[in-house]
């Protein structure tokens, strides 16, 4: 039987039970199908409460380590049959009803345009996920700038290296480390001006004649990116664990664009095991002298709501295959433009070569300002007020949605993940007078799926949130 | 003969001399092969000194309006004609042995490559034409820098146009306007993060198959973008006058990207008729409905030392078949990553349906600190300081020259242009020796053709220069 002992350290109980239990599976002491004991016997047995080994199951079922089946209990996955899908016990399937042909043509998610163009004038902004004006913490950087603006002048007028300054790619890296659980090394780094200018400096160096493909659904701005690249630009279809690894071999895909953290806008989590269904796909392209990439855009990591984040893809792969991009456009502000991409090292030493005469597009003042702020510990304050607000904002959301005349008709999925969640609503009306209704109210809202909506909350104002539910009704009833 | 009246309103005398000249040749009034009265004779007809009627030739010279032949006097120049070279008139072409045939094989430059790459531990860097970073404006942007993070907060957290905030496009709108002799629409005005950015998003504008090209001698970086973008790129020489028109027909150029203010690195103006030359060259592509354009890097325009800045080859565009660049990376700092393209209307109507789905590549932050600090005039007086101290700086340098042991073996040229002149050395010594022996001495300079230096010294500080041309000569001589 599992016994674990509880070291009485800094990290939490159910982290620590969550780490035994991960470790354990992945050295095969906990072999595929095993029955785990019910949370509520695990407890008693670890003596710790029940809300602890829940959330360590939690935090093992959204990685995939372990399912879950109804009225049965909780089960260790296959992790290791890469090729397989999940659950892999034959009379799991049966009894769930779920196979891999019959899920290999069902895909959940219909192929629907996810807007990037926002209209400004709007109420409320439920495509949007950009941060909260109200959220920026002006004064700190506002502190941290006229610091550096009298004392950093000769080191502000010195170009920055093509992949940005030392002290910025020093800071994103511990924070990596601390937060991510990443190891990550500084000279891997690359800083841009938004992920959107990092993908036309990707393709330089990748290569132009590469066929590259995104989700659907997914970022089309991404599509739209490789498309005014005259690049080859396929989309992958996802099923319920993510984007399906057949169709990368079908397609002939060379590089593919995921979100395997929260895809975006389905927030799917990824699994462990499709996670290594993908390297794997990779890894056979590497074997075939094929050089396959797989770039892992981590946009809204910081903001998972509860659990552990999901380790990312960039950490897992020991083959150089993936190209790990994130983003302070979400966590910060939209407004300033400083992404950053992780290179695997063959790529770092190409990118040098090659194409390190580009100078850094971020300015060394903003450089200099952001990395303080994270060196200095406000960015992790600052995510951390982002984050109890983000729940707060949600929670006051939810509610607002139950109690009013939506709760009837509505069902609420991946609550969890990120700074979104998708909505859906047993309409009596016609889809098309919802959405017409909606934009007369003011609300901007898009469905990923017939009769689900991506509520994204994130740059909704507290203080709108009821009101915005209001009109939701109002287009859904009036 | 010659009759004008001065009017005593704010501009220089001068400046009104060259205007009424300027405009009698435009009109006709004054024909081709003209010869104008002698600087001394028409300075007494007019009642004004001779130094203002030098100063009006020397400006009509450097934009081509007129030519000056040894111990013969000024001459009209005959610049409708296009497709013909400077001078036109047969006889003076025997006069003075240069002819169209002996001019076109003798490219006076020399295909050397210009170094992108700068060691920051060099003690003075005659190769960087950045700015010199004790005259950045750090108190007057740190004020700027504070008010907007407290007045603008909202407006910091609104996303900028693909092109650019409104206020930083009509804030370089109006600069062109007054001290460029411009007309810019400000919606025709694209902001991005550096010139090398620019260059990115236009090849994605006007597409992948056309033929790019650049000047040799010239900025080689361009020639890397484009190679990195995996189009075709073609070198084109000059002659004396800048690039060599039917070089760009020969090699079946569409695109040409030119530096005709002040050619980098060998200083030259393009006069008025070589201009039109290549603008017939762009419609005449134009009527055989084939897109030429040509792209006009304005980089250093501001720091003209003597006389009126030429006109941009934008302004007398009628064709739209010029893109403007310029950058505030020179003018301003180079960790301040500010350009802008103008594009003509049509091209504009491309970037708007086709790439403005690209977010801009400079935080609203920035840009509206600039956009500030140009409207409130600091940019105007930043750039009347940064030229006086240019001015400082190379009459100390020039002296500094002519009383080393240097003096003996150096001539000057191209010294009223922009931030650089060109250093030529009657070297005793082998050039590589002497190259060899400057880069010990921790003195980076490169040849643009063989015993000519470029000597750019805005980045070098004041009170380095008397040490910086000692070392030079311990290079030459010891």
């Amino acid at each position: 039987m599992l016994s674990y002992s509880f070291e009485d350290n800094k990290s939490p109980i159910y982290e620590q039970l969550y780490n035994y239990i991960k470790k354990d599976i992945m050295s095969g002491e906990l072999s595929a199908n095993t029955k785990l004991p019910s949370k509520r016997s695990f407890a008693g047995q670890l003596s710790v409460s029940v809300i602890t080994v829940e959330n360590a199951y939690n935090q093992l079922m959204s990685e995939g380590f372990i399912y879950s089946l109804p009225k049965k209990g909780f089960y260790v996955s296959d992790i290791f049959s890469i090729g397989m899908s999940l659950p892999t016990d034959k009379n799991l399937y049966k009894e769930n009803k779920i196979n891999r042909s019959s899920r290999n043509e069902k895909v959940i998610y219909s192929k629907v345009s996810v807007p990037y163009y926002v209209n400004q004038n709007t109420f409320a902004d439920f495509n949007s996920n950009s941060a909260d004006p109200a959220s920026f913490p002006f004064s700190t950087w506002a502190k941290i700038t006229r610091r550096i603006l009298s004392d950093d002048q000769n080191y502000l007028m010195q170009n920055s290296p093509s992949n940005g300054i030392i002290e910025l790619r020093f800071a994103i890296s511990d924070y990596l480390e601390a937060f991510r659980g990443m190891n990550v090394n500084p000279n891997n780094i690359i800083v841009g001006a938004g992920t959107e200018i990092m993908y036309n400096i990707l393709i330089q160096l990748l290569g132009q004649s590469k066929v590259y493909a995104s989700e659907i659904p997914g970022y089309d701005k991404i599509d739209r990116i490789l498309k005014a690249n005259s690049v080859i630009s396929e989309r992958i279809p996802l099923d319920e664990y993510g984007i399906i690894p057949e169709q990368l071999t079908e397609k002939s895909v060379d590089i593919i664009h995921i979100t395997p953290s929260h895809h975006f806008p389905t927030g799917i989590t990824m699994p462990i095991k499709r996670r290594y269904e993908i390297l794997e796909w990779a890894n056979i392209g590497l074997h075939n002298f094929k050089d396959k990439y797989i770039i892992e855009d981590d946009y809204d990591s910081e903001f998972r709501l509860s659990g552990l984040p999901i380790p990312s893809l960039y950490s897992i792969d020991n083959s150089e295959r993936v190209i790990y991009m994130n983003t302070f456009t979400k966590s910060l502000a939209s407004t300033i433009r400083i992404s950053y991409m992780i290179l695997p090292d063959h790529l770092m030493a190409k990118y040098n070569e090659t194409l390190s005469f580009y100078a850094c597009t971020v300015s060394t003042f903003e450089q200099l300002t952001l990395a303080h702020f994270i060196a200095d510990g406000y960015y992790e304050k600052h995510i951390n007020r982002m984050r109890s607000s983000s729940r707060r904002k949600r929670n006051l959301l939810l509610r607002c949605i139950r109690e009013s005349s939506l709760g009837k008709i509505a069902t609420i999925n991946e609550e969890e993940s990120g700074l979104h969640f998708i909505l859906r609503l047993d309409l009596k009306r016609n889809e098309k007078t919802f959405l017409e209704k909606a934009k007369k109210q003011g609300i901007n809202i898009s469905p990923v799926s017939k009769n689900s909506y991506m509520i994204n909350y994130s740059s909704i104002p507290m203080d709108r949130i009821e009101e915005a539910v209001n009109r939701l009704s109002i287009a859904a009833f009036d």
